[in-house]
């Protein structure tokens, strides 16, 4: 009946589907520490006695010994952290650990504890952001006159400094840790207290365990509380945001490391052979980034799936919110630390870079331009010669700065020798100073002020 | 050989593919403004001269009061809203047209455009979102003391008010409009000026074009700013949570509304009856609000797939990035107004709500509470008693305070007259005055506060 | 640099973030018989002398019996379930081992090996999906003459039979079933011998190893075989629109077991009580189901986001295939089994079904078919006469056919005493005997068919 | 009060959320055709006689002629686009007009509409995808012998030829169609006369409109159909799978027409200059292609969420069905069109292609084959030989086949002349004949096997 795999019937059933422990033991140092703040503020109310209290506090952190020791217990019939560490602490003190679950329940302690676990990701994840941060600075900093060909369409723009590109990185990280700032500080509100749903009739003092927990303040209502898994889409949200970020500069490394481009050399320990090519130096790392960027966005759609429709306070749909954050916290931390990893050890090839944007006719814009300024010809024809000169550079197999001034002149008589100083990559490269442009004085400002953000120069 | 459809081939096809004026002509303001600011600057820089600037400025608004009459012609051969205007301007005012184009590019000015765009269309919800807020409040405070059964896993759990089950739908809100706020902030900078992906050599004032259409500051790097679409994705997350919220709030209207609850009736005016079934009335508005939801996060999708994996600088993909949003916006305006309407003009039938938490045994919790502090019994020993006490008022289909004291007694002898005080809906509600609690005390300190975050008695 | 977590620097990242061997570890079993099918076949061709064949066939039937007997280590510098698998066996027979990887590679080995696994979880799911519609066809047997009401918009809006409703998930499984046909039928094709990407020089017989594997026959093109994870989301898909047919039963049967409905009573053995509230028996499992399907579609959008604009042939990105997979497969495995149970074992409370359906003016339609069909009134008419009867019956609270004729008379007067006859749910019900329709002898029908489609009568 | 927008109140806004003729105006066709069934069928029955129906089915004639004349007119008063015809239709004939919605309802009504809807639109796909096909098998019998690189992880791996590179598609697409023909399968069942939701008493006969519109059969269970919306997600669903695999080509033609590729020239017709750069041709069209696949998936995304958690029957929810599906339609007629156009239409570089082939050390494989077969060497040891090969090659700048033999045989003395015949990438390619391996004989037969399938040689 139950489709072989359940040979027992519905309770075997039932304990697999009901049991969270085997993900939520994860929760285990959160679930003490609230359970600590909440006895603490239930002897300090007089709720329960100090030597219940004390019992129960020195039991908690004897559990707390044997996780750490030994990894917590996974028994299904226990269900989830909570009953487990509880059952435990009954073993341990007998009947007063009873006294601990005293003006609460499951329903706020959870949403307690799963709050702090997100807290101390979020935290986590910044730190890591950060890393990356200062790794692409540094490199920044080494390649701000650095060429290469910046690309619209995947197609040889205009020339751009590598300095400038690793600086786009660096504010969309700056926008992810402003999106994880966001993130911390809506969620930092204490539900514990709210019980299973209406409150408590005892004489808690919620404002006493939001602030041995570190949160800001208590919530103010005590149905939103147990219902409310907003931190935990902000925080999968973030993270799906951060992991495209990361997916698009893994996305330029594979390619810029396929042979054709030839830009980067990935260091080796970021990299794979293969047992059959002898010649392969694949970018696995950066694959799996930009890979693990479509788990990262399932879990953050799974999760918005499953709120959906929920009526309100708790349902027990809202057991599967955890999953998918650990799933997704832990793809980040990887995605981070090897993107990092890559961005400090990677060889650039300036050589090709350089070669790349003198072939793709990059300064086209520039003899445009030239045109305008200098010879005073209205943009639509000087676009008109621009296009005749890159037609006979490709012909010739050259840059457009490499073809002679006879050439040039024959196309158009008003064109000079002073038309060479725009042609160059350099120089190029140099004319866009424009506030947040790619010239090399403009990078080194932006380091500059990278580097103050980071706190890289006290 | 093109699919019987494109019997003209490839470049037929290329002009509906490529074609963006049929979406993003809803842009045109943006444009329009984004043009004023950045002709009256290349004017102010000496880049164009006061005439060319004057006659591009009059043709501009000649051009708007021509849109804002007979609409955006639609000629996919001008592709975008950008050609377009340019197109027209330039049959206005001639060749002098060509000089608005002078140090910036279609990249840069799509993207100011589009976070104009964004910046109005979360200030539109936030104002809705305020709105609803405001309809949430009132009916609170005059349902502070109005009692209906709360839900945990749709059982009936304990006596709430109907105040305290609204207000949690305000602390919901205010949580969308902190998003939106955070979304505001971030998006606020300017890319006017980045010019197609390397800024320009052209000697232009970002901070005075940034200032004039209400920026905090011109973007930090070029690269980034034309290929950076997180504000529409944080929009459209933003949308999504929101939508997930009335979602929920939409289930409860209509699960309150089916005949075995009948906790409301919904105003006639956002309801439909049936064609066929004379007695139907239906909570279309309510459906639509849910169904609403999966649209909205599949726009929400939908962009972050997208923008997966696409190297620097502009792609064309990202032209992609307008119909999930004006999509998300169109769909997020209509529920929020639909939910403002059901929540201003809902009729509760307090009635079936109190004998819902009467019958649902909803203050058993209180019983075992009344059995531990009044009769000294431990609680896992209270617990069973009132299980018990349970069973029996089911037996008799009766309330648990409609057992006489003598059955009570029956089952602990421990009990005596003085429980019924705490059985009742009433007193179990006025008990839960913990902070955030629902006893009516707590709701109507929630209230005051909320009336005050929304300055409704100034 | 590496963000505190990494203290090793990349190499240690790269071994974490490379190692499949944590989740790939499950593809052992099929691991093991695609290598016995390729030695088979190399032997037979000749490329691989008998010796050595048998000695890598017996070890690999000596780590089959390991991995059995203690499961499979994780060591992960050896990556992947195919490396650990060959380390062993080279281990127990000497350079011999070396033999099994001639003329394929890891990527037609996992690409097989994953299709043999997805084979093999379609297998399971249809087996339990066929248990889930015995139970419910015998439910309906029970039940094809059970009144309750039929909803629509959650509003009552016609008498139909239980059996009836129950049908419609049969219909949506045997939906179910045959998408799962579908995808095995067009996965069952062997990659084995496409090699790294190009196929192989070796003179192998791809034909052999599709037999011996139960596949159809062997895939036709080797750069699409080792690029090619149709089949993963194939799975995927039919996994989550089966879970979003198990989410709406999920949510009906939460609707009917909350108090004001009382339609249905859980199975103990599928529900769970409450520490802090002792009258509480909570639907979890139906809960868990309902929120399993955020997961699972979850799981189908990773995959197709990872796969996005993937560059032929095999990239790493692709190692992300398997999480989703696994994790979906178990979440349905539990979610049916889980139905199956409430099915089977739930307590249908018919006579507040019946109740309802009287209440909730179910049978308005029949008055106005009566009054069109039997006093030749025009159906508008009819419909405004019904609903001036509804008003009545509302006001009167009473169901429809308890109004007296002289009331129903007052209305219109051409309304007889004949007219009961329609106005009693069993007759509503009876009437609708239409092909498909919800009167008890379609239904027997209907059941008779389904009997007959799951051979329950053999 | 409704937050600017709605300046009259609830009822506007109920007017705008719930009309759908706005975009259901697109199934006129079906609409006009399912009523024509519906009256023949009534009047076969004797349920409508012969005069109304006779003017019934030239009303819905006279009113098919004016929409394909002039459009549907967009009153939202009438809703959806059923109230739309049928009120025109009383309009043209009167009250008689009144008996076409006998014995339907419009919840069978839009479920029988929108399935011929989606199966249309299948039957256009399928057509597109077959024409894709043709173009993919013609290029790839052209170049059935031109070599190419193979890429894993997007570095060289190993030579195949451009015609097998090409089939890859071929078989994607030959998936996708067999997709496509299962959802068809699937969904043609007729809803028709299930009614509301229970079926009709009126003496119908489905089977008559059923084989009038083309369907194989009635559906069984009139609660199931009109709550089905599996045919919609099997469409969607095919179209992401499509529209993932056209993704991966768009990618490909991307990076093969950035410059330092150089392997593609794209169609003038399919591609855009710049009007700032005048050097760019930009590939526009693949770009589209790449990022309508994000919005595919969020429409197929959208309607899964949407179905999520729904009790039966119809729900108004299901009215966000149409909106994904028609944009979904949409897009990927144009991504298929345009995909056709430039595998017809593109100019492969085969000398770039070749040439880098050969400087990827690509045949690195084939050297270790060889030292493996003839020179008796084990693979592993061949595998270190062929490794200092490649450091030789990379330091002298050439391609493998391009060292003399003094220089291989200073590696290894065991190398002799003949080894220089495994070395070309044209002996490389070759050799790879086993089934669906990249030789020339193998892409010739599947070429062949592909024209047959398509009937291209009949």
């Amino acid at each position: 009946m139950w489709g072989g795999r359940f040979a027992e019937g519905p309770s075997a059933i039932m304990r697999e589907i009901n049991a969270s422990i085997p993900f939520d033991k994860a929760l285990w140092r959160q679930d003490i520490a609230a359970s600590q703040a909440h006895i603490a503020m239930l002897e300090a109310q007089g709720i329960v006695g100090a030597d219940d209290s004390k019992a129960i506090s020195d039991g908690l952190n004897a559990i707390a010994a044997e996780y750490e020791k030994d990894g917590v217990p996974e028994d299904w019939d226990l269900e989830d952290i909570h009953m487990t560490t509880e059952a435990r602490l009954s073993d341990l003190i007998g009947p007063a650990a009873g006294r601990l679950h005293t003006a609460r329940s499951r329903n706020d302690q959870v949403a307690t504890d799963f709050r702090l676990w997100v807290r101390e990701a979020i935290d986590q994840m910044d730190a890591g952001l950060a890393a990356l941060q200062r790794a692409l600075v540094i490199r920044a900093g080494e390649h701000s006159r650095s060429i290469m060909p910046g690309f619209t369409h995947l197609q040889t723009a205009q020339p751009v400094t590598l300095g400038h590109h690793l600086l786009a990185y660096y504010e969309m990280i700056r926008r992810d840790r402003s999106r994880l700032a966001d993130t911390r500080a809506r969620l930092n509100e204490s539900p514990l207290g709210s019980a299973a749903l209406a409150g408590t009739g005892f004489p808690i003092d919620r404002d006493a365990t939001s602030s041995a927990l570190g949160f800001d303040r208590p919530t103010a209502n005590s149905l939103d509380a147990v219902s409310d898994r907003d931190f935990a889409m902000d925080y999968l949200y973030a993270a799906s945001v951060c992991a495209l970020h990361l997916s698009r500069f893994a996305e330029e490394l594979i390619i810029w490391a396929s042979q054709p481009y030839g830009f980067v050399r990935m260091p080796d320990t970021l990299s794979t052979g293969s047992s059959i090519m002898p010649q392969k130096k694949n970018p696995d790392a950066a694959e799996l980034v930009r890979g693990h960027a479509g788990r990262v966005i399932g879990c953050h759609t799974a999760l918005m799936i499953t709120m959906k429709g929920l009526p309100l306070a708790y349902s027990k749909d809202m057991q599967d919110d955890k999953p998918p954050v650990f799933e997704a916290a832990g793809l980040m931390a990887l995605s981070i630390a090897a993107m990092t990893g890559m961005v400090a050890d990677s060889t650039f090839n300036m050589d090709r870079m350089r070669e790349a944007a003198e072939l793709g006719y990059a300064t086209a814009t520039d003899l445009a331009d030239w045109l305008v300024t200098e010879a005073d010809i209205p943009f639509r024809e000087a676009h008109h010669i621009t296009g005749a000169a890159v037609k006979l550079a490709e012909k010739r197999g050259c840059a457009l700065d490499e073809l002679p001034l006879s050439d040039l002149q024959a196309i158009d008589d008003r064109i000079d020798e002073s038309v060479f100083d725009a042609l160059s990559v350099d120089a190029s490269v140099a004319a866009r100073a424009s506030y947040g442009g790619t010239a090399p004085e403009q990078v080194d400002r932006q380091v500059k002020r990278a580097r103050a953000e980071l706190g890289m120069d006290e």
